[in-house]
């Protein structure tokens, strides 16, 4: 089966029917489309359907799709979930391409007869490859071919655009759009994907990475359906330089339990969401508006060569605000150079430092010009990879505003953002400031600090690519005891060092190659139970120390079994350390996935956990370090020294690719503790699940 | 002194003084001024001061203030920060009530020169009793008086209101405002406080207390400078049943720094801040719109009864964000009855879950008369105490809307909140609806979850009011040892259980009633070091055990000193659990805190930690354990049993009460750990510093 289907009957039909035609019927619905169409002058040659009419709108009414002579790419199918499958059958007997379903109650919330009603449409797809959109959904706008399958005339004003939109929320839909319009974005194609039995979200970034007019994506997410395919499509998109940016339900259990009732799609674990997004370079946004103020910041097409931020504004409170906000983002500001900082200073307010982010002082604020200069010559700085300028658009046309500082600050030929430092009215001035000044302007700083955040990111994956899966090797022969420790210390995760000798008196050396303190076990088949005879002693100092404890061990045990065997002794070093956590799973839907974190026992209840995607190299393994919020455990701590965090990622990285060259057999693997020193690491305890 | 100074002669002037006035002179701010009193019909007298002349806009110009031969409540100082000590010195002189001091370089960004003119300012008004409000920023605003001392037009169109509203940062002051009553929020008396060299943040909101008009308060903040008179401003607004509102910069250390140098002003510790608010119902948010919404969710001036939200809307992908937001904003749902899900399940889509929060399905949306019963019927339910329903205000008057649902539904006498899932334009007509309804119209989700959350414990700090700090105990006379021991076991901060016995052969029955595993030291003035004669053995595990352990280390020291006395020996219970840190301190802003974490050694990493001000009971020492993220620990966790949490919360307060009876010399406690048992906790350790 080909990972992708379709939608271009869907997008850009030539002929389509309206099934359920009627001037009343369907809460208005058909009369609501065949409006549009015809406000639009009917972009597609357009067919009525109705078994109980001959005549409607002074065209012919077929009674079937069947009965209409000509072929039919799109069928909008408006009637009761009940009729629907004689519909479909009828569509697909006639050889219509795609049909988009309106009607709820194919399985969602659980209803037993919709269920069946969803398994139907599926199989009837797979058999005659009629593609389905929908159902449960309100249609779909391809604004270029002025074709808008929504039941309302609201949606006429939406100006066509480089941004393509797939909401699986049909209710929001509508009113996002309409909103991220008046921001100042135009659309491509956005669909209302509702419960997805055919066509899914996959499907339609698909359809959207490879359509020129496209530039962007945006979504609304409740679950992924088809993770694989959507990490392809994820790739395309990204290869296409075309950014994917995702509204996602389901941080919260209660969301994800809400969105599996109300979509049946499976929800899914929401941190590996997070990992597979931050592999793919599929941008999460927090909340709908950052959907638009996000989409607005990709517009331009100017990516950020690094992460460097600059920022600059004409009040100190509102940089006060942003540097918090830009904390919470992890955002990095560049550190300007002495002549940057000199020619911010010539002009700026006297009294006021000149610095990054900067504070111009309020007379600046009246000197447009003046503020252009200034971020102009900050944008100029080597220093700096992208810039928020603060800037406001014109509510009303006698209002006066100068594009000149935005357009000077944009010919510095680096990603630009004008931030306003809260939600506002924009008007059609303002759209068109927006257009002429060609920088975004965003509104709110957090949500800045965000979208910056967003560039970067997305940028840097666009660098590096996304990492793919090696196959996987056979399964060794053998892994249990030395074999598994000899392996994984192959891969960078040394088990504690340990040496078995077997004589009294070799133990003393053997200690002190290992370096105190150590552990002392007696190995003997008649000591099967070594804390009974005392056969065990932790934490001995000295060589002397050692060779007393393996004496009175030897006594003890003879004591109690006179013709006991002793084998010899092992000696192990005490590891004592920072103890970390570092476990790999296959997540069903999105794969191989590693968790990383800090705290012995409570890693759990803390969720201070960095999760990733495999493979893991050790730069990421860095990020997943940095991302803790206890990383400073690592550094020196409390008179502690410094843990080896290189040792650490070789360790994370050297688990990667061991779980991938051996998952044909291994299921689940946890190291826990792997316990961080000062110099190097120890995988203390390793606990693997096998296949069944 | 006084704990308030009295803004009244800022905000109520019966005659004003310009002193500065000039054509365009003072960056045209003289000018601007002048024409918002002219645009209002002088509702104030007027004199105008400037050596320089001696007629301007066809009045007379007075050379100094002391020329004048009427009283000037309120000089309004537009000259350079130079010229100003001269004029001050001219007012006081001339009995002059409160200068408005416009002019920036008062030792904001650390220049020593400005420090100096702070200082003489600070020095004149603390000899005189005159007021000053300023400097460095942009005025003030008295709305019903119609006096704009802001230099500009546009504030205008701002309306009166019952807002207070205090900013510390001009750049924003007026902005906010701007954009505040777009979403229909009117103002009583707005000002920018500037670097507070008088007249401070404290003194407004006393101001705005105690003025019959305002209804609540708004602050944007960036440093407390008396921390005192905050408090008691504080405690004066919730008792006047006024919410203040403020937002803060200084979550991150960089937004601290920049404060810091931009005002002067102590950012002080960010996490005792939000304990304060808190303490004292001041209601701390997220953004400069949450600073909106919220202080709009508060207008009606109805407050929920409890904590139980209903929540309804007509999309189901909205419904699972909004879980999402209430998830993080600690929001609790309401438990409908079956009455009232049996009335919303007759109204709403047929095949859509009655739930709580609701979506209704789509058609819901264009039938509003049904919606608001829907929501009404929620509404009444006796579970609950607040509901939000989905709201959208009109924009253009030919816009279908509907008042009837969202009257219908405050019917029910409880606070409700109409939301919208995005930001969008406000318009004339969006806002005469608005006041129509009586009903709020908050915009995004997050935002209105969180106003939400700011109802919700406001109402809740109004029912328990502020507790006050108790005068202390003088100082006990022993407090070391078993003394301190006893003390602190009768503040419910026991510490392990030992037992002391002179024999050898007790040493076993005396083990026994305090429960093994146990730990056995030797008493003995020729063992101090325990450890190195063997002195000390831990975690012997039965009677027999301790004795024969006890008597092998009488035998050991008699070894090594033939002739020691050994006094006895002591038994002491080895304490394993769940580790908690609790450590009291005196912030100095804000007084006695107490810090509470989990985890050991990593609690200051990871910054796991409740933080509240002192005293704390019972009930807040469970609120604070449940805002650990860690808190799993605490239940029944890894097939370890739940841990004792009444004997914590006892600790917690214990702990309280102890510091506070004893704070006249102890500056500093910190229990760490505090071990939380299944049954009872122990003070393992206990640091205590004296006051110096």
């Amino acid at each position: 089966m080909r990972q992708f289907r379709s939608a271009a009957a869907l997008f850009r039909p030539r002929s389509i029917a309206i099934v359920g035609a009627s001037e009343s019927g369907g809460a208005g619905w058909p009369r609501a489309i065949y409006q549009n169409l015809e406000h639009a002058g009917f972009p597609a040659a357009l067919y009525l359907v109705n078994p109980n009419r001959t005549e409607l709108w002074g065209r012919p009414v077929y009674p079937n799709l069947s009965a209409i002579s000509a072929p039919v790419d799109l069928a909008l199918v408006i009637v009761p979930a009940e009729a629907s499958a004689a519909v479909l059958a009828d569509a697909a007997a006639h050889k219509v391409k795609c049909a988009l379903l309106y009607a709820a109650r194919f399985g969602e919330g659980g209803d037993d007869a919709g269920a069946a009603r969803a398994r139907a449409v599926a199989a009837l797809c797979a058999r005659t490859g009629l593609r389905v959109s929908g159902p449960n959904c309100m249609g779909s706008l391809s604004l270029r071919e002025r074709l808008l399958f929504y039941p309302a005339p609201r949606v006429r004003g939406l100006p066509a655009g480089p941004l393509g939109v797939v909401f699986q929320s049909g209710g929001t839909f509508q009113y996002w759009l309409q909103q991220a319009a008046t921001r100042g974005l135009g659309f491509s194609y956005a669909v209302s994907s509702g419960n997805e039995i055919d066509l899914d979200l996959a499907d339609y970034v698909n359809f959207l990475v490879e359509d020129d007019a496209t530039r962007a994506i945006a979504c609304m997410v409740e679950g992924v359906r088809r993770p694989d395919a959507f990490m392809a499509a994820a790739r395309g998109a990204l290869a296409a330089g075309k950014p994917v940016l995702v509204v996602k339900i389901g941080r919260s259990e209660q969301g994800r339990a809400s969105t599996q009732s109300h979509t049946g799609a499976l929800a899914g674990d929401d941190a590996v969401f997070d990992a597979m997004c931050a592999r793919h370079g599929v941008i999460r946004c927090a909340t709908l508006d950052d959907l638009i103020d996000t989409a607005l910041a990709f517009m331009p097409g100017r990516l950020p060569n690094g992460n460097r931020v600059a920022m600059a504004g004409v009040s100190g409170g509102a940089k006060g605000l942003f540097l918090d906000y830009a904390a919470e983002a992890g955002l990095t500001f560049a550190k300007l150079s002495p002549e940057t900082l000199s020619a911010v200073a010539a002009l700026i307010d006297p009294g006021v430092k000149p610095d990054n982010p900067l504070d111009t002082g309020a007379s600046v604020a009246n000197r447009p010009e003046v503020f252009g200069k200034v971020c102009r010559a900050m944008a100029d700085d080597p220093a700096v990879d992208i810039i928020a300028m603060q800037g406001q658009l014109p509510l009303a046309p006698d209002e006066p505003a100068n594009p000149t500082p935005f357009v000077h600050v944009a010919g510095a030929g680096k990603p630009v953002l004008a931030y306003g430092r809260l939600a506002q009215n924009v008007t059609d001035v303002g759209r068109a400031f927006q257009t002429r000044t060609g920088v975004p302007f965003l509104q709110g700083l957090p949500e800045t600090a965000r979208a910056l955040r967003a560039l970067i990111d997305y940028a840097q994956r666009t660098r590096r690519g996304i990492a793919v899966l090696p196959a996987p090797a056979g399964k060794p022969e053998n892994l249990a005891g030395d074999a598994l420790d000899a392996t994984l210390a192959a891969y960078a995760l040394p088990p504690p060092r340990s040496v078995r000798v077997s004589k009294l008196e070799e133990c003393g050396r053997a200690a002190a190659r290992i370096g105190f303190p150590v552990a002392l076990k007696i190995v003997s088949p008649d000591a099967l139970h070594k804390t009974e005879i005392g056969g065990v002693a932790l934490n001995l100092a000295s060589a002397d120390a050692v060779t007393a404890e393996a004496a009175r061990m030897t006594e003890r045990l003879r004591a109690e079994h006179p013709s006991a065997r002793i084998d010899g002794f092992l000696i192990q070093e005490m590891v004592s350390g920072v103890e970390l956590l570092a476990g790999v799973r296959e997540d069903p839907q999105y794969g191989p996935v590693m968790v990383v974190g800090l705290g012995g026992v409570l890693v759990e209840a803390l969720g201070d956990v960095a999760l990733r995607l495999l493979p893991i190299d050790e730069a990421e393994a860095r990020d997943m370090l940095d991302s803790l919020r206890a990383r400073a455990v690592l550094a020196e701590f409390r008179g502690r020294p410094a843990r080896d965090v290189v040792a650490i990622c070789r360790a994370i990285a050297g688990l990667s690719r061991f779980y991938l060259d051996h998952r044909t057999w291994l299921a689940d693997l946890e190291i826990n503790p792997l316990v961080a020193l000062a110099d190097g690491v120890r995988a203390v305890d390793v606990r693997m699940v096998e296949r069944r």
